[in-house]
């Protein structure tokens, strides 16, 4: 695997942060889907940094050049390819010899010798994100054909929480998509942002809490034993860098739970079989029942900060205190909303092939 | 993929819990491994069920026949395939029109069109975790040979938490393996017995969360950006009937954590490079670190309860009431502790070959 | 892969020759089908030795047991395992130091560091793809419910030849598995027949061809540029033990052709496209067209035969001159026809899935 | 699989021949080799068209761009992305209503619903090849460090025949490489162009033969039953457009011997086991057994000629008459030679990883 994820839909990433560029070649996608490429690029702004004073200054222009699979606007059931160039890098930011605690830094050194490029991070820069962004949005779109919704929220940032789904609504689904800072219950949003430009004051970081919803899924999808729904979604999900957790439904939750109250009741509604309760999050033995598919992920904080750190030089093997300069975003939450919708509409489009 | 899992390192599995048995096909074995089967059969124990007042009180021999892949008691290198016959079944216990809540009854009858085989839950029985943890059983007596040790704790239990692990030594990871209610701090142990003997009184199920860790993993496992080690691991996890959430490290707590607190220093030890906390778990950039991989799980509560509950008659399309009988466990978490370490075991060998 | 193949079928092969039995896990069937268990038997005594002159005395039952993934008589749509358990193993007949000329004994004591089942050749015995023919037999079932029918024969002995298939007709095809001889001009059956016992009386063996096609093949299946039909064929095809060569339509043959005869002319033919000849053997640019799909295999002689023949004694490194003693095919082509078909059919249905 | 294939090396292809370019993005590659681009350039220059009065007079720059995973001239061991682009595009010279016969016109439309993009032949032109080529010449360099050699000739064209590898050397398969037209016995050179240039002449198109062999290569590679070495190769070489026959050793040969001359006799050599003949082409049982791997493959003649052919009009349902216009070459052999070796290293590197 390493680079490429997929059984029907597949997906190769390339790049580096300081590289030529950033991309994607993405094989299994149905023929003759029309693109709507103004809708891919508000996603791709999603994700971009420089925005608000929530992210880093950093401005990237994100332009994506389509180099194969495209004919006539419309896919061509070939692999797609994607660019997107960098044009915007510090170089001199960066210097490897001082691993950044929390980051790839180290572990990298180790896996390929030295040889990584290490310039901003590389490959396990938070850009290499960007064409998977560029590849959910289209899947998205082809999902959106076949009667499926996705869409989420922040739904931690520190110690400020946000409500969470039940039973989301493809409208709210929607409407969150267009929100610059997507939050269900929107008094939280001014507590959340002063935890973010609280830790930014500081030279520090904050992590977060993401929930994703998907409705419209067909009851179905996940083939047991190895590949349920939920080994699927984490397999993509825990990709991004920066998660460090993934629950469907209640998740932990669960655990202090009684089984009368985590089971799902199952009941008859306009024909079809629901659950009235969803504690399950749409997955029963691995399989969707047709219920929202909800799921939360752990982004854990921006490990590059200001504020002086303990590490190592691996140049001297003497122990030193360092600290990051540069630009970096206090939060990656808000940033990564995309990343983990585009996860999710991969792997939704992958099962329904 | 569906029921074969792993890249190198390839397992098949196979069964129902009213079939002929149930068993595993394991591929990519290194040649030339004598294999301790009274090893095998310890786990084999620690997984079966009647054997306490927690589980059900259905007994299972479990007795495992070799079929292919070992000759004068070693791995040829080629398919291991091993087979536990089912001995004690009762068939009666089951009707499929009652699709149990929170169970895979509903799913499974979408998806296989109502063709599987629904007795004791068929395919979805915990029973298909036994061939599971036979083959991370051998797994890990390979991943012992190569200096890796691992070990899991019951974490919690409903509301009664055990400890974590913070810096895990090998000797105590060993130890819980002989343990029969297997918890760091000795004294939760009878508050948990508690909570899952007062659900079982209730007719109802518990909850609980696991925790696994392994030590002497070398730096440098991982193939991001795809195939992180948190992505290998979860994928298997989840496969598990019952987990609805995974976590690495600190997890869920980074969403409230600060970069300055959650990045671990990296030091210099004994010449080599450690990390003074273990926030992360052991991975950074989806690739070891060499301290200890240190992950939680959370398993739901039992859905086979004996209280009533609401589902549906899927023959007539009725809304019924309606309670399970037979035997069953109050609560999974024990018995799954041996089937979370033989995920991780196999994941590792696997990311080692 | 190693001992598992497929995308959306996957099966999984184990077993050796002299130990307990060999057997499949196969992954992926639809639910549902209605299994004649009867036709595969039929299918099985074809591949089965001990059935004539022509083959090896040793006669195996080959009785197979369904382990799991059948319930009233259908498949359920979890993973299907079957095995043969092995009754009339003679080990006496090995002796490992000598590694056979033209068998695989020498490059598994390679790989497996010594450490294989050398009894019998092991899993590298003929034997092993009983359970092949097994899963081809069943997966050819369920091609004929959609309108796929494929047959083979025996294209060539030594230096005696059989005509081609031009364009099969479906009852062709059919009618070779009855036959216990199968080719298409009968007049070839004697002096082929005499070719095997010619060489079975001087202690030698002699190879073949099999020739192997498919008519109801829709037009559209075959994934390239990697996952050409004639990839994933052949893929399947050189698993089986003594196949050296895979071609489609004139294969070989195409070198000494013009384009102006090798070209297929597309004609319109009671509304649907064909081409009037299939030189191409159903395959245009590795995606089915329509026509038959049609292959052929080169098996090479069977390595184990009675004449003396010189090696090295592994355990001395000296050269030494040796006999292969006990019971073995002069010619494997005859047995190898439904390995062949089997091949055909399952990935036909992987690639239809 | 489809656009992507591979198991430790992974290789996703992309382009069209008219769209933005052709290219490739390489997956697990070792970190830290010193790429030699003049090589590659080299290599590139062998497949790319334009050449010589033998093929297509249509000049391509096939200028490569480094996109991701090359830093100061070394391999990062993350994802290598490489970018050819399309300069000489002549699009009218395709008409997609009339499918060129021989060609994937027809299956294509079928199986992307006419999306496809038709003009030059799409992602199904040969133009596809040369990422592979490029890929294909860094793995050979890679090879090279481990001490395997590996090189082609042209073994047939149309009636002409060269002689064949018995027991090839280094040093011949490297001065092949730098041949413009690469035979063994140079006397056969001669009658080989006239046999394409008399093609040419008329309209037409010729077929050939390839034979590539790799030396050095240490015994034990490949995996049984189902990756078995011949597996792994005839899959990458059935993915070469035109590619319509692959065999190993004496390949169909085999079929007309006796398993006395079949067998490759076993000796010691210097220590070390080796075969005196090579009928086997390095490869029993699935497993090289460390002799030249040898395999020929058969290319049929270039679909596309100039004669007047049948076929249908895709738009009007009508049998038409139809001569394909434009610049194509007469015989695809002599540029298929870098390809052929492409997939015979890819594959090699891919089993030593």
């Amino acid at each position: 695997m390493s680079d490429m994820f997929g059984e029907k839909l597949k997906l190769a990433l390339f790049g580096e942060s300081h590289g030529a560029g950033v991309g994607a070649v993405i094989s299994g996608l149905p023929a003759g889907f029309e693109i709507d490429f103004d809708a891919i690029a508000t996603d791709m702004a999603r994700r971009a940094p420089g925005n608000s004073d929530l992210s880093t200054p950093r401005k990237e222009a994100d332009e994506a050049e389509i180099l194969s699979g495209v004919f006539n606007g419309r896919t061509t059931g070939t692999a797609l390819a994607v660019l997107i160039r960098n044009t915007n890098t510090r170089s001199g930011d960066y210097q490897p010899q001082f691993p950044r605690p929390g980051h790839a830094d180290y572990t990298a050194a180790v896996k390929y010798g030295g040889f990584q490029d290490y310039r901003g991070g590389g490959h396990f820069s938070a850009r290499v994100t960007a064409p998977l962004v560029w590849a959910g949005s289209l899947t998205r779109q082809i999902l959106a054909q076949k009667g499926i919704t996705l869409g989420a929220h922040i739904a931690r940032i520190g110690t400020v929480e946000d409500t969470r789904f039940t039973q989301p609504e493809a409208a709210v689904l929607d409407a969150l998509r267009s929100k610059p800072f997507p939050v269900l219950n929107e008094t939280v949003e001014q507590p959340m942002r002063e935890q973010i430009l609280a830790a930014k004051a500081e030279g520090d970081s904050v992590g977060g809490i993401i929930e994703c919803a998907a409705v419209g899924v067909p009851a179905g999808l996940g083939d047991p034993f190895f590949d349920s729904m939920e080994s699927r979604l984490s397999h993509l999900l825990f990709s991004i860098p920066a998660i460090k957790g993934v629950e469907f439904g209640e998740g932990f939750g669960m655990a202090a739970m009684r089984g009368s109250e985590a089971n799902d009741p199952l009941r008859m509604q306009d024909g079809r079989v629901v659950t009235t309760t969803n504690h399950n999050g749409g997955i029963n033995g691995g399989i969707t029942n047709g219920m929202p598919v909800v799921l939360r992920v752990a982004c854990k904080p921006t490990p590059s900060i200001a504020k002086p750190q303990q590490t190592v030089d691996l140049t001297t093997g003497e122990n030193v205190e360092f600290a990051v300069h540069g630009r970096h975003d206090p939060c990656v939450v808000t940033r990564a909303v995309p990343v983990v919708e585009a996860c999710m509409a991969l792997c939704l489009l992958d099962a329904l092939l």
